[in-house]
């Protein structure tokens, strides 16, 4: 028998058979009704995750002869069949953009109708029902104009999009604002710090030195792999110190952030590639912590690496969510002109 | 020009030509000389890793009919070439057990001449020289009799072995110590916490749930997969609960840490099996924290686990090392009768 109570990570509407998870789900219910705890918003535009768009566009002819119709079908049909935009061979999903259109009596998400708000939890555990057959979006692209409405759960995460800032900045903000966040609230636990920041230069990088700086880091250093990028970060002014690293090589990095004022009390990785674990152990003092924000982060290799140096290092993985992290974020490109210049430069 | 001062990680013993860590270089300087910060010791046995003695096995004949000469053969040519036992296919070493020899006057390890030592640092990264062509191996286990020297850098862990406990007792608590020493700094930062040990009745996971108790955990729950397990758990005595649960249900593991005192304040993953990630993330209370042990652990499905989730908890990379971990570790062996059964009972 169905549990008729709602359940606030979403499992009253998966309609699998076995017990799963809503992202891990074939397919949810999409009916409009809320439960208490939900919200419903109307959507104007989905995100696809780059990875699913490009599978999608391999799939439908290859750039060059994208047959986008194909395409539009395809996204269709795989809403239409699971309840939710979760691209089935890549798994991912994306996220939307929409305006609040009901709110439960017991949401706790303190959102209120007429919001306008991008949902920071993904695309694959959001119930989705589009209304327009996406008769706006040609198919050739991840940005797609949508009309219809999706259902957020007690638990999760949506973020109102300020008036003050262009969206495509706010969302470009709210992409990355899990690093920042992490990082004020790792590094308010020490006292003076030295903070390093592995990809100082990036989105996650950048809003990571502001951040460090504003909870009290006494030195910031920001780690680039070339000479344009340290132009950058210089330009930005929110790193004391910058230089440039290979971040793949444990003893380069550790002995380029010990010049430059280090080890770090925390260590902040934030450049998507393999095998910086040992470096940014090394460059780590010892009883300080790093955080590893980087998906091509291994695992193994950071538990054995730490080992291996014997490191006495606290050792985080980084996640997406904080309470509030948004809007902190949103708070930090404010206060920071040279964060938002290389935030603008990037969106071109 | 090669530095001729040490350095704490043994660069300085790395004969590679590019700038390499001691585990990834291809040949260590072996040198019977210290520099100040090093120890000798005298070796008397080599515990090869599993996955290595396993692959060496399959290449020399496979299970059965093993040509242990030629196993015996390859290991003195790896570690005659390469000064370390480093399993060229596996990347993987073991460790060691012996006597020291001589301690440099800078070395801050601790260690006295004559002190019986296991390494707990990897056989692929510690200068060895076998001294007697390994003649009382017959080849036919991971087990190595050895007469030889190896050396230990200023920045390296050994633990001495204690005259109290069989050798084969102490060095299966050493070989996984890290564990309870995390698992105690951790929940000594909460006041008076829920803490639940999935794979409790295993050798890390019943030394984290000792470590838990005597850290201050108010309730300690320990996670096994079935009844057979649940019954050595509770006969140890060392849970305040123990229950049963598939910890690769996210749901089920969530449901049954809640039922039984939970939410956890800190969950503790023993168990090696992948895809434990979202139910050890479920099953723990906002701010708490979950301590990955196991190396079967996804470090994306940890980070985007707990995005997907809106879960606001701390993860932590668990590593093999935080000083004083082995001696803190026998303590709570010989302190605690329950664990000490449990492991004499995998002793066989």
């Amino acid at each position: 028998m169905r549990d008729i109570h709602s359940d606030p990570i979403g499992l009253h509407r998966v309609l699998d058979d076995a017990q799963r998870l809503p992202q891990a789900a074939d397919r949810l219910d999409t009916r409009r009704e809320l439960w208490p705890d939900e919200v419903r918003i109307r959507v104007e535009r989905l995100n696809l995750d780059a990875a699913s768009y490009r599978q999608l566009e391999r799939k439908h002819g290859g750039a060059g002869q994208v047959d986008g119709p194909a395409i539009r079908a395809e996204v269709l049909e795989i809403v239409s069949t699971r309840g939710k935009m979760q691209n089935p061979e890549t798994g991912s999903g994306g996220m939307l953009v929409g305006t609040v259109e009901e709110v439960g009596p017991d949401s706790p998400l303190g959102l209120e109708v007429g919001d306008r708000v991008a949902t920071l939890v993904s695309l694959t555990l959001t119930p989705l029902v589009i209304e327009d057959g996406l008769a706006r979006w040609d198919g050739l692209g991840e940005q797609v104009p949508c009309d219809g409405y999706a259902v957020l759960f007690g638990r999760s995460i949506a973020a109102v999009l300020p008036d003050d800032l262009p969206a495509e900045l706010s969302l470009a903000v709210m992409d990355v604002c899990g690093a920042p966040a992490l990082t004020a609230r790792v590094v308010e636990q020490y006292a003076d710090p030295v903070v390093a920041v592995i990809g100082g230069a990036g989105k996650s990088g950048s809003l990571s030195l502001a951040a460090a700086r504003a909870a009290g880091a006494k030195h910031t250093i920001g780690v680039v792999p070339h000479e344009a990028e340290a132009a950058l970060l210089r330009e930005a002014g929110i790193a004391d110190e910058v230089v440039i690293a290979d971040a793949r090589n444990p003893i380069g990095l550790r002995d380029a952030v010990t010049a430059a004022g280090g080890p770090a009390d925390v260590t902040v990785v934030c450049v998507d590639v393999p095998g910086c674990e040992g470096g940014a152990i090394l460059a780590t003092a010892d009883r300080g912590t790093v955080i590893f924000f980087s998906m091509a982060t291994s695992f193994s290799a950071a538990a054995l690496g730490a080992e291996g140096l014997a490191a006495d290092v606290t050792m985080l993985v980084g996640t997406g969510y904080t309470p509030g992290h948004a809007a902190y974020s949103l708070e930090l490109l404010r206060d920071s002109d040279g964060v938002r210049r290389l935030f603008e430069r990037r969106l071109g």
